[in-house]
């Protein structure tokens, strides 16, 4: 099953991104996704992507289900939830304003590796596939840095989860020895 | 230190890759990688990527160096290799022809994770920062296919990567209990 967002109880829509883009501008400053766009380029995404808000304990990706959108936190905080071996819900990590999450579904339309979990009222902007291949027809200077961005992030996240992997590793084999 | 392809011993240049183009197919027919370009489009890449042969036991990529290119493997196989804490090389995994390698720091520029070292012979195809720029600048159509390719091969490596990481993490907390 494809969830959308707007299928997702109590969540509400804000409209396109444009109003915030004075918000994403301050989160940028703290990130280090998009600081190659400049303003105009920032609009120009900021009206592709769609803004909305969830109450606390809103699951706005839900594990196992097929998705096609990423998220950009505007406010408000998340939790990345995972269900181990024993189906019992283990907190994978926790994402503030700037993080983005959902983006591995947005890029192969696999289902949804873990769920998200508004901890506050959060506030985000979507990015779906069906957008994303639009900006690139359309903006294609705005598509490429897009997909730059997507390139850098993905890139930090397996560096990180890579060098993770080798400590578990490493801690199991001197356990072992 | 960048290191250049060029700089490493024994490795021949053998050209831009298009000589190459029915290998290449030969090779995503097997993998799944650049499945979505077309004849033309496969072509007009192969024009860009430049052809290598080395030597078995050449480290075609040296972990901790600076490098902005990815390999393609054609013919024969390589060895990942990485340093544990103790400075001791690590086999991480073996890689065969359809396998690339490096594209981490072709993305991000930061220093090689890992090394690779030829087993046999090997005849590989390269792709550099600069070349990947020029491609995006002279044909879009072919640049963002590429850029999507390399997204499906980072996500599939980020998904697998979590996957074992889990798995790691699950083995420690029952040898803990």
């Amino acid at each position: 099953m494809m969830t959308k967002i707007a299928q997702i109880p109590n969540v509400e829509f804000l409209g396109d991104a444009l109003p915030f883009v004075g918000r994403i501008r301050e989160i940028i400053e703290a990130i280090h996704l998009f600081e190659d766009f400049e303003a105009d380029e920032l609009e120009g995404l900021a009206r592709y992507m769609r803004c909305y808000r969830a109450p606390p304990g809103s699951e706005v990706i839900c594990e196992g289900e097929d998705g096609d959108f990423m998220l950009l936190l505007l406010d408000g905080n998340a939790e990345i939830v995972k269900k181990d071996v024993r189906g019992l819900p283990q907190i994978m990590a926790r994402a503030g304003p700037g993080k983005t999450l959902g983006e591995m579904s947005l890029i192969d339309g696999a289902p949804r590796f873990a769920s998200c979990i508004a901890l506050d009222a959060i506030e985000f902007a979507v990015l779906d596939r069906e957008t994303l291949s639009r900006i690139i027809a359309e903006e294609p200077r705005i598509g490429v840095k897009l997909m730059t961005e997507l390139l850098m992030l993905l890139n930090q996240r397996l560096r990180s989860v890579t060098a993770r992997l080798l400590d578990c590793m490493e801690a199991r084999r001197s356990r072992i020895r």
